[in-house]
């Protein structure tokens, strides 16, 4: 029998990966050995290495970072912050209180920059095709509606007019285009969907963090999946500090509402058991 | 009735905090414009501002941003790890994935950190009764190991016979100390800790990445459960890295051991439901 | 102002439902106070009486209480088992386990009841549309295949030829039927579908444990969703007595492999960390 | 090399269960197989079989259904209900909203019950060791307070004076220890701690749905950790119940609060961010 075809081979097999080798004494991370790496590369770039295999240029690593600091907190009305100051009420520990919050990060409260990197490469992939920068954003919103839902991914706030972190982020992916840094392909993409988004609805539609965020990690070449994934590392930092916040407040078993009040109830009037059939 | 005393005001301020205001248009952290703070601030940064309430100066996010980049993954033989690579094959995104494995950075997968800061800041406390570092050591070490456990936390390693992490970080805070970056009272205690064990055990128990980046999150004022938290932000990443590594390599239902292998039973043989009394 | 248009009144009206009725000293559920239903009704009714709104007849309770009995484990060779036992070793508590545990039981570990389910109704709704039972069985596979995918859920099992608690189940259920305590709809469509698929791959595809609970479930009237849930209810007890196993046998940091066992790694060679542009 | 010292015997072991046995075609609990469970016991019987490894009689499989039964829910003011309402509006399934619902009963939320366990077996030592009732409730109370909290775990209730499922619940144990079903130790020993109570504080402290629970987990053997375990399996009923009602009303990223609703923000005034040093 040789080597790689014994049981014990196949089991280590089982869970090979890409990302870390390891010996006794020696960690390396997609080859470079971590006490090369430490005091060497930055938080960011090892975000980087870690997803995408090689280290970032030092204008991909500012960008990753700016895309991570802008999106770490929007308060304690989103379920996230909520529940991770909910949950340390309980008597669990921070990375329990973590993990309750990151998991909502889910379709609605944390994918919407996932799905506008979609949204946004189905656009680059109609210019690519031949189409204008206009036609090919008709195209992609027509179809996203068509195929995906009405509500176009990245666009529009329910809290704020102009989101502030969404013009300032635009502003530094086009200096950086400028630069040669980034291509600027998706900045100019994610511009000409809010012109027609105001076209469209008769009032600003304005880019919000996901939307912003995205086309960050869309000109950085981040796959779709992983916008979501940066997301949480993002937001994590908010669901920490909050639940650090309300471990330092105290409190046990917090709810939504202050304590004592009550919900109103809406179900069937009070009615005694009845004998079972 | 006065605005305060209101029940709406009560809700509000049910969920009052100091770290976020917003305003239709408006967001800032700790008073701190977003769009101010956006290219001009790092990660590191955002993750201190948001915990401790102040930004810090850059030797200090430089600090941290060590830290933060030094403890991202040990590998798929940690349960984290394990466990985010299995969830990815269940069906859900990556916010599901990371919750569950941040989930389990507990006590003993995470919170080693968090005991370390504990430990040296006791013996620190010794130090300021007027104990030389030695005897504080000493009693510091004897009084964890009466009040708590055995195990000294932040030291040794099951794997490792020297953490390549360890002596790197430390290096790194006394070159800091030597700048006068920090105080330097943590990385000594470390290195007596250190010191005191080999004469105890007869062999090295050298420092591990909880012990050294404990080193780091003393020396820069962080509260000991702080540790945790941000063990929590940092081995997110690689959750993140392997859970995306996982998705791309697909399978469906990932176990622990390849498809086809058994465990071993040993319960009650064979047998038959007996009637019930 | 009116008592409704108070903020006060909004804010409770944000957490109103249907379910749970509560004064100082009284709690009814769906109307019944809970000091009557103690003593009167089982667990599987306070299950049914949750979400659906009503008390089941002894019939239905039964049939349910078989569904939730017969799928509450598979071995540590599952994702979720696994996962328990694992979080177990990492330092917290028998919540934590569960909670990161049956976070897994997504669409492709625990969502096969929920799409069985649904694909049970589409072809019911052949049948209502005139279709005979072998002809909407034909339209119901082929469209699911065509607009979902090419797995029909509820049939076929990687590990067992036929899955033992399939046929027990459909007995149980053919047997409600003939007694009229179910339409047994259901368990001629999930028959019919076995038959199909027999004849289509030229091998028995037997129904599974999801395939068989989501007869049940179907039969009973639950949607399609509450398939996934009351499989979490019931996988839940599988974890907790893993997790509690786990417990009692002790281990630190449980990796899928034992101890000392590496990974393979198949990335970059080992390099140096280059300079940065 | 014999077959138990082999790779892949080793890796077997590792997963080693005394719980469930497998092979091809066969699934057996504690030596049970699957197939004569199925339609022959309940699901409190399965519950119990799992976590104890052996069938229990009628009546404990009917006092341990009637403690799960009991504390399916307490309303949308729990963080654990909240959160699991919160959760499916953010874009997961039931399982997802599940875990992080589940993973907040900790230690405050959902742990006392378990250390009610710990309180009352205390005091039975007490007993055994030859005090009387009235004695050994005094040294429990004195040494838990001493030792642990000065909070009495399963007694008191911030909303019930008293909660109605405590007196039903004692009263349904001591009609079983009358017929000699349980030993009716613990049942006392509440009762005694109750009067003990009300001296203490003058008022009545009364029994709640945990310290009831845990009588009858105690009576029935239960090891203390299970009752937390057997809490979540219960409060789970509740947790899908109203998620399931909230994905029905819909609504995306619910809040605390209703929309439009801001907290108060209690941190530094608004300033620029400063140069950095």
């Amino acid at each position: 029998m040789t080597k790689s075809a014994t049981p014990a081979y196949q089991a280590q097999q089982w869970w090979h990966t890409d990302i870390i080798d390891m010996r006794p004494g020696e960690i390396r991370y997609r080859g470079y050995p971590i006490e090369e790496l430490i005091g060497n590369v930055g938080f960011a770039d090892m975000v980087w290495l870690m997803t995408r295999g090689e280290l970032p240029n030092r204008p991909q690593a500012a960008l990753l970072e700016t895309a991570l600091m802008s999106a770490v907190d929007h308060g304690p009305q989103a379920p996230s912050i909520a529940i991770a100051r909910m949950a340390m009420t309980c008597g669990g520990s921070l990375n329990n209180a973590m993990a309750s919050a990151v998991n909502v990060l889910d379709d609605v409260h944390g994918g919407a920059g996932e799905q506008a990197v979609e949204l946004y490469q189905s656009i680059l992939e109609y210019q690519a095709g031949g189409y204008t920068l206009e036609i090919a954003v008709q195209e992609g919103i027509t179809t996203w509606q068509r195929e995906r839902t009405k509500i176009i991914p990245g666009f529009g706030h329910r809290f704020h007019p102009v989101d502030p972190r969404g013009p300032r982020l635009l502003q530094l992916v086009e200096e950086a285009a400028e630069r040669g840094e980034v291509a600027g392909h998706f900045v100019a993409i994610a511009r000409e969907i809010e012109r027609q988004l105001i076209a469209m609805k008769g009032k600003p539609i304005p880019l919000n963090i996901d939307g912003a965020t995205a086309v960050i990690y869309a000109e950085l070449g981040f796959p779709a999946p992983l916008a979501r994934g940066l997301f949480c590392l993002s937001r994590s930092v908010g669901i920490l500090a909050h639940a650090w916040e309300q471990q330092c407040q105290g409190g046990r078993n917090k709810g939504p509402l202050p304590k004592g009040w009550l919900w109103p109830y809406a179900g069937p009037a009070p009615r005694p058991v009845p004998p079972r059939a």
